[in-house]
């Protein structure tokens, strides 16, 4: 449940994209089935993609730097194993999987717009390279592309169209974000309202594609599907209370991806809400001045940052943040641990542990 | 097939959102059926767009700005009539109307974004009054409420899913804003060129609401859909490249929107294509000089913008892009003559002309 895998197994390049085996199961089957899964969905996607228009074929050519290690995918494919592990992976299951990564890939192209992201994976952004204009109408696209594949697979009777409820939740992501923005640089922003935010922009997605893979594989056991998504969902809110403290605690070498993003766009995430809830005002601002200092020239910055981080960590809401996303591994852990031992079932326990572990 | 009606009724008000009788049907109850229909697909638009969060809700309410005359839904609603006029309208002709609109609608918002539009029928835009992160996320808030709506209707068997249509669509909109894009101030971008252009970002929708009126009328007669497809399509060219002409050649008091938009942002759309393409040298740079000087101070660029177009009338340029419109709208009013004489093909023989005719 990282974006990097459990133990990471040899990369490979296809096409340009990066597939990677996905989790520390110890068999070998497992994991060769869901790496030999992910290329056919790598080879999807790229079908889908395609153009005629060479003008639209370079863009698209970029966005190899946006793959990440298909964290989307990969639990798609393998929560469609825990539900039914004697199953083929099914061409359902590699459509929707590829649905879930291209809907995930647009909103990080539009996402590095919102945020004037200059690098992505350590080379230049869609918008750095070819503009915010080029930025938004591929995002556009890769929506418009992932909701024509996802139309064409036919739900079963008892869910319903998954276009449906990919169209629901990209939906809910859009006003996260929106409810995130109106935020920026409100300090009072309450602890409800972040998770709020997580829930809608992160955890949607996450939960639904766990969903899409049982019901690829359990189409008509509605109540695996929805205790499988709360699943998915319980981890993305991790996951994503696990990258707010990696922002502010990690370096670029590190991570992968440019730091200290959030307070830069003014957004305050969870550690921060929890120490400026229950500051004085003698702490507020030292917090203010450490924070107005993080927009300086970068060695101001840097120390403002370390310092900003010292406070967060000795006062112990680094701590609670911590905690709350060990709170909501635990629970998924939990949920996981219900079904029958499995190679899958082992595989989505280390992942969920993943979210915690992971420095990148 | 205008944003405006062939014979606008009494608009009226609803939900902040103007809805207008489309036709100037001889027969008053063809303009009655289809205003009724209208304000069904202004409510549905409305129930679908509602939003739990005060946020969102204030953003979507600033949309009713971005609402014309709902030619698209007009053109679904009256394309049903065309096929059957018998039946009522049926709930899946306001979804897919509605659907169309939204799709519309997402894409005004982030054109608006790409042009840095600062105005809107009148108004403030999105970006101007939101900033463009909102733009860009109520966009895509759009785009997916569109496509869970347009999943939850059932396509026939002959038909692929709408869903996929719509996608499909939607993605070759986006190539043909990329492909505007990559030939910004290119003087020597092709008729042809041109033409792939307004194929792509235009016609396709228009193209497909008027599908979407047969297809929900008579679902098992693919080659009337397919009819009917290729009259919006052409309907749709020709509209755009009067758009094109009335941004050279009207004011935005008269057209409501600001004008010269194209060249400031580098864009060579079909009256300038025919004039430099036989233009000799010296008239190439008496020409790039008047659009260098449409960049200056207001009063200078209007003197520029004038003289420009007393170029590109006097040199029979301006002529030829008009007959390119008139072959377009002729070839589209013979095939809508070969249905049998009705309240709904009288209507779109007059929206037909009216893309011609129209002043804004």
């Amino acid at each position: 449940m990282s974006e990097t895998s459990a133990i990471p197994a040899s990369p490979r390049q296809r096409a340009g994209f990066e597939v990677q085996a996905p989790c520390s199961s110890p068999g070998v089957a497992l994991s060769d089935r869901i790496a030999a899964g992910l290329a056919r969905v790598s080879d999807l996607m790229e079908a889908e993609l395609a153009s005629t228009s060479p003008v639209v074929g370079t863009v698209i050519g970029h966005l190899a730097r946006y793959r990440g290690k298909m964290l989307r995918p990969t639990l798609v494919l393998t929560f469609a194993e825990l539900a039914d592990d004697r199953s083929q992976i099914s061409e359902d299951s590699i459509r929707l999987a590829a649905v879930c990564e291209m809907v995930h890939l647009a909103t990080l192209v539009h996402d590095d717009v919102l945020d004037a992201a200059q690098t992505r994976r350590g080379g230049p952004s869609i918008n750095a390279r070819h503009g915010n204009e080029t930025a938004v109408l591929l995002g556009d696209l890769l929506f418009s592309r992932a909701y024509a594949l996802c139309a064409r697979v036919q739900s079963p009777d008892s869910e319903r169209p998954y276009a449906e409820l990919m169209g629901d939740i990209a939906a809910t992501m859009c006003e996260g974000e929106l409810l995130q923005l109106h935020h920026r640089n409100d300090q009072r922003v309450a602890r409800e309202t972040y998770f709020d935010i997580v829930n809608a922009k992160t955890a949607g997605l996450i939960g639904l594609s766990c969903r899409f893979g049982a019901v690829a594989a359990m189409p008509h056991d509605s109540e695996t599907c929805d205790r499988v998504e709360r699943i998915g969902r319980l981890l993305g809110a991790a996951f994503q209370i696990q990258d707010d403290i990696l922002d502010l605690t990690s370096t670029e070498d590190t991570l992968g991806k440019p730091t200290g993003k959030d307070l830069g766009c003014g957004t305050f995430t969870l550690p921060l809400i929890l120490y400026l809830h229950s500051a004085l005002d003698h702490d507020r601002n030292v917090c203010n001045s450490l924070i107005e200092r993080m927009a300086d020239e970068p060695s101001v910055a840097h120390a403002a940052r370390t310092q900003l981080v010292s406070l967060l960590e000795s006062s112990g809401a680094m701590a609670s943040a911590r905690n709350e996303a060990q709170k909501l591994v635990t629970e998924a852990a939990a949920d996981i641990s219900r079904f029958p031992v499995s190679e899958a079932r082992t595989a989505l326990l280390a992942m969920a542990q993943q979210v915690l572990d992971r420095a990148r």
